[in-house]
């Protein structure tokens, strides 16, 4: 196994009305109130044809995650069995990158705002990428 | 905005027949072998539940990619308008972090062989998350 580090680079910063772990919605569409991506300068180019009403992914570093959770019980319900992280969207993980769905409302310069993303104020975004959906052209 | 640094460390690695990248395919439903990820034994705990016959993401790393390419012409084709890599799949990007949706074909012990991956042979693998279509139960 190689053992050489891979470092993630911020590519921007979430800014949202959520700052609790313990109240904020466990998926974007579990109503989470609208954020803006806040893109470095750097990346300008590379935001380049994203359009205001497109769904994008975006990927986020979980910076406030526990990196030393094998298992959980899905969505924190204690009568639900304890099964291993790699099968739920738990934010505890040995690498904790965060895969959220949101649709873009509006971009201004480096800024997008977004529906749907439950991350929290503050979260480094690592990268976006597109929704492939089946049969679409891509 | 924090200048530390995010450092991932991988969970495994694919085992693949494929080895150049210029011949894989782009995306995993168009031709990509069947293949192995090989996750390390301390990973054991956090692959419990994961079944043969179900879908996951599977999240790499694709340390041959060029993390300084911010345009590209989607699908490598000169005749698409350059655009930025956050409206592209391009594996070169900042942050080369590869979402692959591949459905479980087996498990034994910390082996799991996958249908539709089309990363290449060694690539680490960073993370592994359910699929979560919308209206079935998470």
């Amino acid at each position: 196994m190689n053992g050489s580090p891979y470092v993630l680079r911020p590519i921007g910063r979430v800014e949202s009305p959520l700052t609790d772990p313990e109240t904020a919605p466990k998926q974007g569409d579990e109503g989470a109130p609208d954020a803006w991506i806040v893109f470095e300068e750097s990346m300008s180019e590379a935001l380049r044809g994203l359009r205001a009403g497109s769904d994008v992914l975006v990927l986020t570093w979980l910076d406030r995650a526990r990196r030393d959770v094998l298992t959980v019980h899905p969505r924190d319900d204690p009568a639900r069995p304890e099964t291993g992280v790699f099968c739920t969207r738990s934010a505890d993980r040995p690498n904790p990158v965060g895969l959220h769905r949101v649709t873009i409302k509006s971009i201004d310069g480096t800024r997008a705002q977004v529906q749907n993303l439950e991350a929290l104020d503050g979260t480094p975004v690592i990268d976006v990428k597109p929704v492939l959906d089946p049969g679409v052209e891509r």
